[in-house]
């Protein structure tokens, strides 16, 4: 197996071919194997593969038009309640959607991470597409995943920035 | 090679081995391997593996002591200017310590995310240790790396919560 931080890319472009239950489930328990702050575990997801559903997502950010083509859609959403550290919540969600497109690298499917918070507008738009189950949360972001449709080359080797390294 | 995601855990505890700077900058290159907002790439990373300075930077938090006995102690820090979506800048650096973390793993060593952001005393702390080389950036995280001292049982599939996921 490749090393997946080095072979993730952003993939906006799928094939009509389904994703499974299983391996969707693979991507979500792969997202709360996350670190959190005193174990808190913020976060909570909700999958959508119907058309509909999948279409109303897409509509809830200007840069979320692929979730609509995307055999998945997962909200990853944020607990409100109950956390012990919630001004670390954020970090908390940002290590779990990293792991879920991680997860999805290794399991040779392609996913792009959708910004939804912070921006009000959008965590409300997705909010009303959820509905009441997602009441006492806040949606983070959208992870659309599918099975990639063209060939991708990584980017990471022209992010090496030895630059960046600053040895003290 | 296992998956790294459900292999990781939080490892405080190290032997005195070192290591090696060709490791460390693998650790890094990982990071910047992340995803970020607009391809904005916010993060700037200081190493320290001079005992006095891992001393003082492990007094920056309260919850940071093991950072005294690694091997290494990586200032994970933002950039303050130049960024085209700042409101996002701390989910790339939450994805960027994750990756930090996930490779850390893979490489066979330990490591821990030592919350610095958005507490704001850490920040200065942290600040304050590096010195001039930190004054247009924002200490985020430090990460605390070594060779494990003692076998360690990952915890991700106590973790692994069906209840978190909603088919919708």
């Amino acid at each position: 197996m490749n090393d997946p931080i080095f072979e993730r890319t952003s993939v906006r472009k799928y094939t009509d071919e389904p994703v499974d239950r299983e391996q969707l489930q693979q991507l979500l328990f792969a997202g709360m194997a996350a670190p959190s702050a005193g174990n808190q575990q913020p976060w909570e997801f909700f999958v959508a593969m119907d058309a509909d559903m999948k279409q109303k997502l897409s509509e809830c950010s200007p840069y979320a038009h692929c979730a609509a083509e995307a055999a998945a859609v997962i909200a990853v959403c944020q607990r409100e309640e109950g956390l012990r550290f919630e001004p670390c919540a954020t970090q908390d969600m940002s290590a779990c959607v990293e792991n879920i497109l991680l997860e999805a690298t290794t399991l040779g499917l392609g996913a792009v991470w959708l910004g939804i918070a912070p921006e009000e507008d959008r965590v409300q738009k997705v909010a009303a597409v959820i509905g009441d189950e997602c009441a006492s949360l806040h949606p983070f972001a959208l992870v659309a995943v599918g099975h990639p449709a063209e060939e991708f080359e990584p980017r990471s080797t022209k992010r090496m920035d030895q630059s960046r390294i600053h040895w003290i």
